[in-house]
């Protein structure tokens, strides 16, 4: 959001009571917004590892990565680690348990994740939650037209909602994958237009060399700062996905080295869906992806000391008549607390996600996001991957269901807003006024108070039931469906300064006409 | 459930994996249901209020208690507040602080809940939870046949559903009103149902001496007890509903009179809708709850002291553009957890909700509902009310409703089980059998562990896109739909002992000759 727009959406929240608190017009049906704020956790994270259950967690994949290793494709990343203490056979990779312990102590505990608008920087880490796109699907949906291969006219389309959104704090990804845009420089073109198209900040996909490097000068070019204060601000993001079990692939250990070698952010996030690519146990899939997001952390710290590192966790589990994944279960819970309690265990931010495994907007796909967001919250995460759109266990990104994940986090950031327990807010004199068998509706405390005192739903349908018969029966994808056109009509493209918009273009087109990106990785 | 039918509940449970573990033939279709087991919540409640706070709202609640109080409008109730130190008035009761200080000692902290079946007998506070099912809306719905007024059939089929559900603990009241029953002989025919239909223990409600005792006989009946047992054998519980603000009705305060005096339980939940019926912050209707909870408690203390009770909690907020209630919101949520919190300051058990404001079973009914659970779990509720088949604020009962949120309800008390930590769940054996690259379908330790790894869901439907699509997209409450109606058909009637039924039949048919209850309440 810029300034200008968030402010908008600052005051249409204020006016959300449904008087008007000044001289302005009113806008009709406004989409209840709240302001573009911090979401900060004010109580504990929940743990459901005592210390020792979590310290044998460690110690197990201290125990894999030094009798097992880890399979690392790239001869430079073995190189690398070879010099820093790892036992390298072949590509396999084995680390003495001093020297891991030795590498994750250098990572920051939190840092500044910058955007082009300043107003949309944030914090990673600590007690802040913040709330990203859903990312990578390769197809994308509304009820309306239905799931499609993902394509640059809905790519588009989802950037606007993420910047529309003030809760969307970052653009995870591609919120789909614009398919129809060659594959050698398709890079080129979303990030330049999520440059464009939003200001808040971004993550570039670790695809070899080209491409993140590509992304690291868009990056860069878009903050209008020198390569060297880009070393001081870390302007992009990446997530790292492990082969798992055990790999990392050369592509990925590139992004590593190029990002890390910057100060670039790196989420390393292993993909352990227990009963598939991990032990069919959430504890087997927490010591498997702890240890593969330890070799990810090591080679991060080994590259550049200090270098920001997100600690990601993935693990659900799958359905085991079918193979299918599964997506907000009790298992997918436990796996986001426990892997807080890691994250912590190291110090470092905690990277989670709003998932489901729904095929539509349906019941499914609200309670699968909310036991998840339940998982998140309580857990600590502090970089929120597919926080708006996901459906399908990442199969689809849904229009519907990004209206709907907004409204879910707005929610859970109120949830987040202490309560006020001021001697104004205990109301005793209010109860003095209105006294046994009265109401409240007309009481002075209430008059003073009412446009603000909720959070107003952006979704929720409270009309009673004749109503809602005579307004058709609508359901809650329904107006879900509505919303997102709504945000899509009223989408501004933030203000940008010309000279950056022209080096951006200009960067594009010259890596364009040289041919973008090898795809044969 | 019955001892026989809780063991096939625990055999089809252990059945779901997909293949036969003995000799026993496959039931196809089976709804996969957890045994009937005890829900432990093994982790602190969650705390959002300081311990500052939690007085705070103690202090300002004794001080309404103390200068505005309360109406109590049975002369009984309030000759025997008089005789205990409360200060009198017409109606208004007036509690020194001393008096509320010495009478909240004497409840307990937990106590047992009888039912007919001793299979079935729950603990209520510390760290249990029970979930109940809907209670008293005056409509029943399903997706065949839409919403309609409560009526016996319906009210039966709910009860099956109860029974055949092993999640579900309690008979929370009627879960649906039926009212094609006159209201004089109404509670003798849904109570004496209730008894023979399921053996769960069960509710009554107070309204007035003649329902409130007839509820009382018919729980000794069905146990097959003396009254000198019952006093010694809670078997029986009723929701007082306070007239908020500060108000207790007749018909509430002789029930209180009727089921304290015989050391039954009593749960006292103020409906303090931040808004309407309370101040419009959710401190100022914490602060009116808890003084009107506090005045319940003290006058079943007065009753008998020592005499189980409940405190309830039931503060949400209302739509103030329309007055109508809210459930499910970020309010709802914190007001759960702050009376946890002050439930525990009394160290008496809580008691809370599932709710929603839904008007169908869509995505909001969902996402209100599983918000709802995240503050009653986190909250540390110990009685959870209207656990299954809420919508509409409580105005209807639904079918689909009652199946979707026993798959909730299940998922929780997945959630609530430990990690299994050991040794041979960490599973590293199996990650070195796996190796780098590789996959745990076939491993020994995925075989020897994949029938009972994962939590089953009644309702989620995690089939692929294509298959999806083949099946006809069915939404999840279609899912529902089915499986409740496969549930009444495989519902058996629990064994009674034909005294026992003989001598229920003969109570109510004495009682509907004599005319029942009246009716000018």
């Amino acid at each position: 959001m810029t300034e200008l727009s968030t402010e908008t959406g600052a005051r249409r929240s204020r006016r959300e009571g449904g008087r008007r608190r000044d001289g302005e017009a009113r806008v009709a049906n406004a989409i209840p917004q709240l302001p573009r704020r911090r979401s900060v956790r004010r109580f504990p994270p929940m743990e459901i590892l005592s210390g020792d259950e979590v310290e044998a967690i460690h110690q197990a994949s201290l125990k894999v990565l030094e009798e097992i290793g880890m399979d690392f494709t790239l001869a430079e990343a073995r190189d690398l680690l070879k010099q820093a203490g790892a036992r390298i056979e072949g590509e396999r990779v084995r680390f003495d348990r001093h020297m891991v312990e030795e590498f994750i102590c250098s990572a920051p505990p939190h840092f500044t994740f910058h955007a082009r608008n300043p107003q949309n920087t944030v914090e990673i880490g600590g007690d802040e939650m913040v709330f990203g796109t859903v990312g990578s699907p390769p197809n994308s949906s509304d009820m309306d037209n239905g799931r499609r291969s993902g394509n640059l006219a809905d790519f588009h389309n989802f950037l606007k909602l993420a910047q529309y959104f003030n809760c969307i704090g970052f653009i995870s990804g591609y919120a789909v994958e614009p398919i129809d845009v060659h594959a050698s420089i398709r890079h080129l073109v979303a990030l330049r237009d999520t440059a464009i198209l939003t200001d808040k900040p971004f993550h570039a996909y670790s695809l070899g060399k080209e491409r993140i490097c590509d992304g690291i000068e868009i990056a860069r070019i878009a903050r209008g700062i020198t390569a060297d204060e880009l070393e001081r601000e870390p302007s992009l993001f990446t997530i790292v996905n492990t082969n798992s079990p055990l790999k990392l692939d050369a592509p990925m250990l590139r992004g590593i080295i190029e990002m890390s070698s910057r100060n670039q952010i790196v989420c390393v996030t292993p993909f352990t869906l227990a009963g598939a690519m991990a032990p069919v146990t959430v504890a087997g899939a927490l010591v498997e992806q702890n240890a593969e997001a330890l070799a990810g952390m090591v080679f991060t710290q080994v590259v550049r000391k200090g270098s920001p590192f997100i600690y990601g966790g993935f693990t659900s589990n799958v359905d085991m008549k079918s193979g299918a994944p599964a997506f907000g279960t009790p298992e997918y819970m436990k796996a986001c607390i426990a892997g807080g309690q890691l994250a912590r265990r190291y110090n470092v931010p905690y990277r989670t996600s709003n998932t489901c495994a729904a095929n539509t907007v349906d019941a499914q796909a609200a309670y699968e996001s909310v036991f998840s967001l339940w998982g998140v919250t309580m857990g600590g995460g502090n970089l929120i991957m597919h926080g708006a759109g996901w459906l399908e266990g990442g199969l689809v990104a849904s229009f519907e269901k990004f209206v709907l994940d907004c409204d879910l986090i707005q929610m859970v950031m109120e949830f987040l807003t202490p309560l006020d327990v001021s001697a104004d807010a205990l109301g005793v004199d209010a109860i003095r006024e209105v006294g046994p068998g009265g109401h409240f509706f007309g009481a002075a405390h209430t008059l003073a108070r009412y446009e603000h005192a909720f959070y107003t739903p952006i979704i929720s349908d409270w009309r009673n039931n004749q109503q809602w018969l005579a307004a058709g029966k609508p359901e809650a994808w329904q107006k879900a469906n509505t919303v997102y056109k709504q945000a899509l009509a009223e989408y501004k493209e933030p203000p940008i300064d010309p000279a950056i918009r022209e080096e951006l273009d200009a960067f594009v087109a010259r890596r364009k006409q040289e041919g973008g990106a090898p795809t044969d990785f």
